[in-house]
């Protein structure tokens, strides 16, 4: 069976905001992505999403972007394959059940919806320096009384973060 | 110009977990939406969705239901009007685009996907019971040394939330 | 039960190529659906669409356009309720699962796009002065041997094209 | 600028129905595809979609699959790169919109959906045995009194369909 495996990498598009902090974790993600020669999914754009695609090409990767708009040529230069949808931020689902594993860098709203899409599938989201969502409970009456656990493995490095990407999928793989 | 006030009411479609006080204020939301003439807008599935679309009906509401599958008859009954997507989740979008306001009761995974999407799109957000997305802040690099505010408002009853969706969308509509 | 009967009516939203006898047509079918009580689903856009949702409006009817965009502001005048997706062409699948019946006059490519759906998951779909997808049968190999019928009901007017929509969803009911 | 050519191919995903000298077709197509060093892209699903995928597998290609279901486990066996979307049947669109050409071989209401999707998009439509929408030119009034020329491109031979959907990418790209 030839499917590849592949991890999906979310974060904000928008380069103008980026730290250099977060640009260096999105390009080390892209390129310990490639060196385990799995497909980098991302969302096409710039930001988080040009720099994990940078990273996976300057190291041989494969990369594909599921755009939001209809022509190819809004993807960032380190794109393979632009998957042009036409759905805007409905695309968000398509990037979040496309990876084996979804990585998160950072990221704002887009990639909340992201996550809680992944969340919902039942998807491996490994977060650094992004969204926690079990600071939200406690609050909520539906989720009272309970401790709530978002299922999200936080890392601090992006070698670190997918090592446990690849680890999970070789254990789902394995049972 | 014909164009209806619709209101988006979104909240967990599982009734089980419901508690009687999110289902009572669940119901009252809808109520309070018909009340005022506005067109309910929901998942069109169980649990917050169906009691705040029996809220509506109950006052002579209209109420319309977007829904993940294909099949009209997995609707609630209090829908009047189904609109069978076959999208999945990513119908999570359309159902924020929908309102003129979005309010949400409670809620989970697919409630804050929703969320997301509607403050993406600058929609305004009441939420009662629900998500805050304003804890978050100061932990995350991306909003560092900034006071981050979602942009939700804070409700607690129905009539509360009801009343300031129309404040803000009948100002909206003045400007 | 308070499901109400929709209609989808579908056809090119290009009024400026709109001949005086398809925009009479599309408004007569606008006029005949709202006349029995049934929902008017479209579009949203101009020609077909908006002549359509013009009939019905003038005869007390109520009109959704599910819209391409994202800007409520890009329906036509005659729409009641605004979904706007942001789905761009994709929403060609809602309009086409939406109406209990589709009645398709005259129309181009997205109509044509709109009927393959309708079709597929068949839906009564009731054709004036529209695509006759059986002229395309006897050249293809799959379709070898076989006398295809698209299924298409083919109407001259629009009255008899909304009787021939409400005969078959009563007799659909009544199974 | 790393993007490599796409080439979605289509036609009817029920195997069962498939005669053999349509199977063999798609195979060449995937043959041809993968030969020239370009993606194949499809459906993901049985038919047509896994003869032209296997076909490129057999030649060294990469081919992705655009599942309409959210299970990676539905995609034929020869894929390597999964997109499970969830979204149906609007996944055509996808389909449609990520090949620099699309190749039709013979195919059913999916197909003519997609067709319909890429033409509304310009894109090069290339057909072996597949639909002729200029055969409905003159009886429809919104084409009255003009020629209709659908811009399929009709070939006989997997060969010639790829040859000629490379001549007018390279064609589009030197513009």
């Amino acid at each position: 069976m030839p499917r590849k495996i592949c991890i999906s990498v979310i974060g904000s598009g928008n380069g103008d905001v980026l730290s250099p902090k977060i640009a260096k974790i999105a390009n080390e993600v892209g390129r310990e992505i490639a060196m385990r020669g799995a497909v980098l999914i991302c969302g096409g754009l710039g930001g988080v999403m040009a720099e994990a695609a940078k990273g996976a090409k300057e190291n041989g990767g494969l990369t594909i972007g599921i755009l939001p708009g209809e022509d190819p040529g809004s993807a960032n230069p380190f794109i393979d394959i632009t998957l042009p949808t036409g759905l805007g931020f409905a695309r968000n689902v398509l990037v979040a059940y496309s990876g084996d594993a979804i990585i998160a860098v950072s990221g704002s709203l887009g990639t909340l919806s992201e996550i809680s899409y992944a969340l919902l599938k039942k998807k491996p989201v490994i977060g650094i320096h992004s969204w926690n969502l079990e600071q939200l409970s406690g609050r909520m009456p539906s989720f009272e009384g309970q401790v709530y656990s978002d299922g999200i493995i936080r890392c601090e490095s992006a070698k670190d973060a997918v090592d446990k990407a690849f680890a999970i999928i070789e254990n789902i793989e394995n049972c």
